[in-house]
This record gives structure tokens, sequence and C-alpha cells, in this order.
């Protein structure tokens, strides 16, 4: 099975990207599954019901979230009824939607799980410790199982990979919104990456107006931090290829779309 | 003028690394100046005089530093008489050693600067005030100058990026032990990567052993943190090929070399 | 010279308190200078104009400030205009405002300094080389010199008191909302307290609606953090009395009124 | 039913404070169970079994802990044999110790749990989820609960106390090392305090020598953190008196006793 992963949508110019290179990667890469980081995808901040649907529409069949996911107040309007939206499992018990979500795809099924780091981030359930739950969880259903960790630090992360090596098919990190470049199969086959990268302004600061970033910098004083809507764009990804009966990962690749790495269809 | 770099040296492993292969890269890429990182490279924590006079042996010309510029004590005895060590510009006033240090080459200076972000770092001048007092110095002397930015937050390793771009001819970020995918050329001429990435062993965590890490995410108990001494190594590094009259970076390439990335000369 | 300082005022319950206590706190402890920390005085968040004027009318000669300085963006308006109200001096040069302010009383000037922490606060300059800076600049004038500290941290905020103990009158912090009960005289003559305490809501949780901040923590979810408004409420504050030649305070107390310590005038 | 609780005690001079002072303090208050916090009683960092037993000989029932539990590997060795050593009870599952104990007095048992907080903490498990699970162990036995809740931010403090009022007879706060002023008696009936405050040099930062924090503070260089030796001592502690059928606290009382405040038998 393979899969394609788009790292954090970033406001109308990372939808944009998706919009047009989606279809051009599932082209290329035939991916039986494509999830989508979606935590920034409304202006930066969080996301709402219709940014949600169009990215299905626009071929994704899973929307995983992050530290951003309750940033629009709709979204407790819809997270319970949208069955492809997943949210990191362990925020406290109660808390609207869930972290695991089920994809089928020729008759297979692949669990999706989204969690999220503690360090340098607010509190939150131990991600370890949930993991093990959700991955006993799906193993129930499926050997194919999907983690997107968010979180900040390299190290949280790559703790979080070598922690899940041969239990789960692959580990991406996201959050950082830069791409990173280890990009590997670890020892008993488990496909991984630090984190995937983001999708949207090419020129900004993760995304955001690169003024309002430094000037924030160099000042402390209050800045509002929007999307930076004018100019290059990209898209960051990552794809992977599983062995449908092991669950192992055959194969990784990271995608870079940017006008120094342009698109070969 | 061309430039090699090499991220933050870990331990025997990281060292191993370098002497075995900056013979190498240095045949292949013809680098006029060599710097590296190695405030990891004495058993992960610090350097000492044996180990910088090594690196030097070995072919760097200049070591950079940071946060973990004084974990070994011998560090205050030699800091003051190494001419090449370079420690964050932004520590406060009064410490040992310097952050300004400038390399010469076929007749021509690179200043080479290296200084410490904030966020999620412990307490320090500020970093975005001290390199413009830092890149006035060194603009009397050279318009090339080479800026090691030894952070954690993506954030703030690209907005100083932004901040110098046009001004000095590099930034490269270092810190978090893990190569990012987005080295580029800013729109002003400035070469940029957000990290360098690790030069040590290949199947640690940041080249620690990843058992005692990935314990401590467990159980927060006390473990001690060791360079993972057996096993694979890689090394990371980048190389930036200067324009020697504008001062600004008219190439930009990362290095990778591991078993799963094997170096070809 | 006998000063009165007031805790942090919270909102309409904490101007009620000052408008309705400070005159009988007047007659009571015949203050010849009382200062406020007035960053919460606006609906919990930042200071405006008004507010700042009626402190002043009510009786304040100073207004001192803290993390929370730019909340309002009215600040930016009047902050220049207004001689009396002091914000952090190690915010970034540039930045509006000032940290140092004289007031005069019989003949005698008392500097008043406001300075902030940087332990688990946004980065800021130095406090202690920048009142340093500023402890010069004021003995230029007068040995009666008030430090109000505004920082989280207890350890940082005693290090400030022993730092300056005998170099100024009074260190007072202020921040976290509650009163501490270490009042004394430093061995070299410099009144201290950790943290004078809030003026505000008695039955909230640091002057915000305790429901909100208990969601906050039991859930993660977004909640709007408002001022207590109704019941009952409490005034933080602190007197010293200095010596007029040495500089040196010869007596420190606390004050605290609520339903628990009722005010005996 | 009286408890005395004595708050964090810093190495010998903490210590020589409770073997004086506990008899004397017992023979005023007349205490039913005495309860001290332990977690800085062996040199700063820790407790080892020596000192723990020492505690209990001198008076104590019951040793409360927080984030330096693990600081003496000896730790390990005894405290599954330690049956009145109570660490906080949302460390990790599987970690060693436990965080409620049961002590009788007169035919009555009194519910001792410890707690840590997590703004500016470690990660750990929710404490309030946990100390709700701990209540309802608790309840079954005993309606007289008393509550150590280890943390820094009084922000978190304040919101355990509310949470809790009405359903333990106290919270205390621990871990600052600087006592608060804001003891009382919560609308329904939990006695509470901010913070106990510490046991130990009267003269240094938090117990530590002074030097070493503020040349912390001013370089960021490594400095070695010790107690104080020399010099004056204090000792911070706290009165509750509990109505034995509700549960209720009936009141609370500050004790400090320094060169500042001596004690009075
Ligand atoms: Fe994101
Ligand atoms: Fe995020
Ligand atoms: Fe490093
Ligand atoms: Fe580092
Ligand atoms: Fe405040
Ligand atoms: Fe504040
Ligand atoms: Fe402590
Ligand atoms: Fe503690």
């Amino acid at each position: 099975m393979k899969i394609l992963f788009i790292g954090d949508i970033v406001g109308s110019p990372g939808r944009d990207m998706v919009q047009t290179y989606l279809p051009k990667l599932k082209q290329k890469y035939q991916p039986h599954i494509t999830i989508v980081n979606g935590e920034n995808a409304a202006s930066g901040k969080g996301i709402n019901e219709k940014i949600y649907k169009q990215l299905l529409e626009w071929g994704a069949q899973a929307v995983t979230m992050g530290n951003h996911t309750w940033d629009k107040k709709e979204i407790f309007e819809f997270i319970d009824h949208a069955p492809y939206m997943i949210r990191p499992a362990n925020f406290p018990e109660g808390t609207p939607g869930k972290g695991l979500v089920f994809i089928k795809s020729n008759g297979l099924e692949l669990a999706v799980i989204n969690i999220q780091g503690r360090t340098f981030l607010p509190p939150s359930d131990d991600p370890f410790r949930k993991v093990d739950e959700l991955i006993d969880e799906a193993r129930k259903r499926t050997n194919l199982i999907f983690v997107d960790f968010h979180a900040e630090a390299t190290s949280e992360k790559q703790a979080m990979g070598w922690y899940l090596d041969g239990r789960v098919s692959t580990v991406v990190g996201t959050h950082t919104h830069t791409q990173t470049a280890d990009e590997r199969i670890l020892p008993k086959g488990t496909g991984y990456i630090t984190d995937v990268g983001m999708t949207g302004p090419y020129d900004g600061i993760l995304g955001t107006d690169r003024e309002a970033v430094i000037k924030r910098f160099l000042t402390n004083l209050p800045v509002r931090f929007e999307v930076k809507k004018e100019g290059r764009t990209q898209l960051n990804g990552f794809l992977v290829d599983i062995d449908n009966s092991s669950g192992k990962t055959k194969k990784v690749e990271r995608i870079l779309i940017n006008e120094d790495h342009p698109f070969f269809g």
C-alpha cells in the first residue's frame, strides 16, 4: 500500500498547492491513500468544515491535526461528525474528536494515528503510553499503521520513531513546518522522517508573513501573525510504500515542490 | 570561496567520521575553508583542548560551539588561547571566549560568527541585535561572512536567515542534530539551511544511546545519557560557494553520509 | 521616606479597591509616595490612558508595569506622554516607554525602576546588567531607589534582591499575583519581598474567573480568561520606610485587605 | 485532627531546624500528625534512607516529595520499603513508590496525597485527573484528606485548591521554597496555602548558596549549587485543624521561624 502524506497545509497558499498538485502527485505516485495535516489550513490557525470537506474532495482520505486543532471555534460543531478528521489522541479524555481512524483501500485497512509531543508544547497525556494503547486497538483490525507524531523536539520525535520501530508501518513528524532530510527505514521496518515540512508560502517564516515574525523577535511587541498571502508557494510531502502482509515499509521518499525544486510529472 | 561546514560532531563516533571523511570531502569539493561545530565533540558534552587541536589537524580551520560550550571544565583553561574556537557571541559580556573570528584563505578573509537562539534555550543577549554589531565589525575587513546560528526553534532560525539575507554570505543552523531539507539561496543572496544536522552515531537519538533516551521519555527517571558508541555512523555537512567580490552565495549543497547514503568520491 | 506599593491591580474589582482603600491607607500610613502596578488594570490585560490617569487621581504617583504592558493597543498612543508610567527597563532598545522615573517628594527624589525577569517569561535583555546601569544613572540624583522586579521564579527574584542588597532601598517582586510572607530587610539594608501580590477579586484564580482557569487545566481547550467581576475583593500592598540620608530601608510591612483580613484604619 | 506540615527541608541546615524545633512545635501546637516535605533533605537534592528514618524519629509521620524525588540514587533501593514516603502520584505508571498513604491517629485515618504540577515542570500525568482517582480511593476509608501539591505556577496551585474545595480537607503547595501569605479556608471548607515555604538556610536563595545562584544568573556559566551551610536558618510550616466528622478545615495558621520571627513556645 502506497501512502502519500502532505505536511501542515498553511492557509490559502497551502490549500491552493494541494488543489493544484495533489492530482499531479496522485498521477505520478499512484498512492492508495492520501493523508494531509490540516491544523493550519484555515488562515494558518485551525480548520473549518468547508476546508475539511475541500481537502477530502481534492483527494485526501484523512486529515490529521495538532496543537492548532481548536483554533477555529467552528471545529467543535463538526469534529464529532467528521469521520476522517484525526486530532492528537493524547488530548485529555473527554475532549471532542478522536485520534485513531481506519481508512479502507482495496479491501485493506490503514490505521491512522495522530499524537502530540510534550517537549516545548502544552501538557497532554503521555504520547508513548497512549500510542501503545492505540496500536493494540489498531492491530485487532490491521497491521498497516501510520502515525503522525506532531511534536517540536527532534529528540522526542526520534525517540517515538525508534520506540515504534517494528510495531507500526510509518512514523512521520509534523509541526516544525520544516522538512528534514533524515527520511529512512528503521532496522525493524518502520518508515520514518522527523518532519515532513509545510505546504504553503515559500518566502514566509513557517508560512507566516516574515516582517511580523522578525518584528516580534526584535521587539517583543505584539504583532499580528498572518499567512503570507502573496508570492511563491511550496508543497512538502512524504511517500511510503508498505508491504501489505508484513506491514513493514519498503520505500520512503521525500517530496518537495517549490521554485527551486520544480515538479516533474 | 568554497566553505565546507560539518554539523555538530558527537563524541568519538563523530570524530572518527571527521577523521575518515574530511580528507575525502576536501578532495571531492576542494573547499577553501572548513568549519566544524564541536559543542558535542567530547563524549557528547563540550570539547577539550586535545579534541579542538585534533579537529584543526584533521583539516578544520574553525570550530564553532553552542549551548554545550561549558560542559567540560577544561574549556576555561584554553578557550582564551584558542584562536579558532568560536562560541556564541551573545553569551553575557565578560564570558570567556569570542563569537567572531577571521579566517584567512588565498589573501581573502572569512568572518565566522557563532550566535545562539533564545527560544526553548537558556536566556542570553539578543541574538538579532548582537549579530548586527558583529556584522558591522566584520564588514570593516571583509564581505565574506558566515554565521552558525545555534538554535532550537525553526521560527527563530528562519527569522535569522531572512533578517540577514543580503547582509551575510551564509547562515547555517545547528543544534537540533537533524539535517533539514530546506537549503536554499534567499532572494538577496544569502545561503541558508535551518539545520546542518549531526555527525556521529546513525542509530542513536541525536547521537545519544537510544535506550536511555526512550527510558527517560517513558519514566522521567534519571538516566545517563551517553554517546552511542557502537554501530553505524553518519556525517552531516553543508557546502557553500560564495562569490568573492559580492559576498553572495552562488551555490548550496547538503552533504549526508551514512549507510543509506554512501559517499561517492 | 515612606513608600506605599500596591500589587498588580486586576480589572474593575482591583480599581475599585484602590479607589476605596487608597485614601484610607494614606490616612493610616502617611506614605510620601504611592506606587501601583497597573499591568492588569484594564480588564486584566494592560492599561489604558483613562485608567492610568484615574490611578494618579486616586493618589498614586507612579504606575509600574510588566509582561502585560502592551496588551491594550492604546498604550502606544500615550505611553511616551505619560511621565509616571514605568515599563520594564530591559525591554529591547527602541521600545516605547521608559523603565526609570524620578518622583519628587518634600525636596527629595525617589528613583523608581521597573524590570522584568527572564525565567519562565519571554526573552528580554539581561535584567541584572540593566538594573546596574539604571542604578548608576539614578545614583547621580538620589540614593533613594525603589525597584519593582516583575518576575515569575522565586529564585530569580531572590537573586535580584540579594544582588541589589545595599545598592537600592527596596526590591519588591510582582507578577505571581500571590503575596509572599518573606518580607524582610536584607543585611545591607535593602527592603525585600518576593511578591507583593494582587489587588482585585478574592475568589478568582490570580484575579481571573476560576471556572475558566480550571476548565483550561482540565481540558486544554481554549477558554476566555476574564476578570472575575462579582464577589469579594482584596488589596495586597507593601509599605517601606526608608532612611532619607542612607537610602536604607528601616521598616517593611505587608498589607493584606480582604474579608478574612479586614482593614483597621 | 490537627496536622502540622513542614515545608521543603533543605540539607543539613533544614534537618537541624527540624530536629531542634519539631519537638517545640509539637509541644506548642499538639498536632496529631506531622508531615514534612523531604525532597531536598539530602544536600538539597533528594533524600536517602538514613535521613528518611531520622525525619520519622524526630517526629514526622509522613514524608512527601516532589521533582527532586530521584536525585539520590539510593532512593530506588528503599522507596518501596518506606511505608511513609509519598512521591508525586502522577509520575508515570510503573515508577517506584506511591502517591497516597494512610496515617493512623487516635482511631482515625488521614489520607496523605502528593501530586506534582506540570506548568514550568517536566511532563507528568494529569494531576487533576490523578487526584480525582486518589480522592475516590481515599474516601473509601476516610474523609480526612491532606494534599501536598508540588508545583511552580501560582495559577496551577490555586486552580488545584479551588478544584478540590469541599472534596479534601487541606491543599498545601510546596516547591517554590517561598512561603506565601495567602493561607485561607476556601468557601466549601478546604484549608489552603499556595506555598508553605522552605526549611533551611535563611540567607541563601531558596536554600542554595547565593553567590553561586547570582553568578549563574549573571554569566550562565556552570556553577555548583550547594546548600548554604553556614549562617542563619529558618523553618516554614503550616498548621491546620480539621473537623473529624466533616473533614473540613476549621483553622489554618502559617508558621515562620527565623531570626526576624523568633519562636515563642
Ligand atoms: Fe503546523
Ligand atoms: Fe503544530
Ligand atoms: Fe549539538
Ligand atoms: Fe546545541
Ligand atoms: Fe500581573
Ligand atoms: Fe505579569
Ligand atoms: Fe523543594
Ligand atoms: Fe521541588
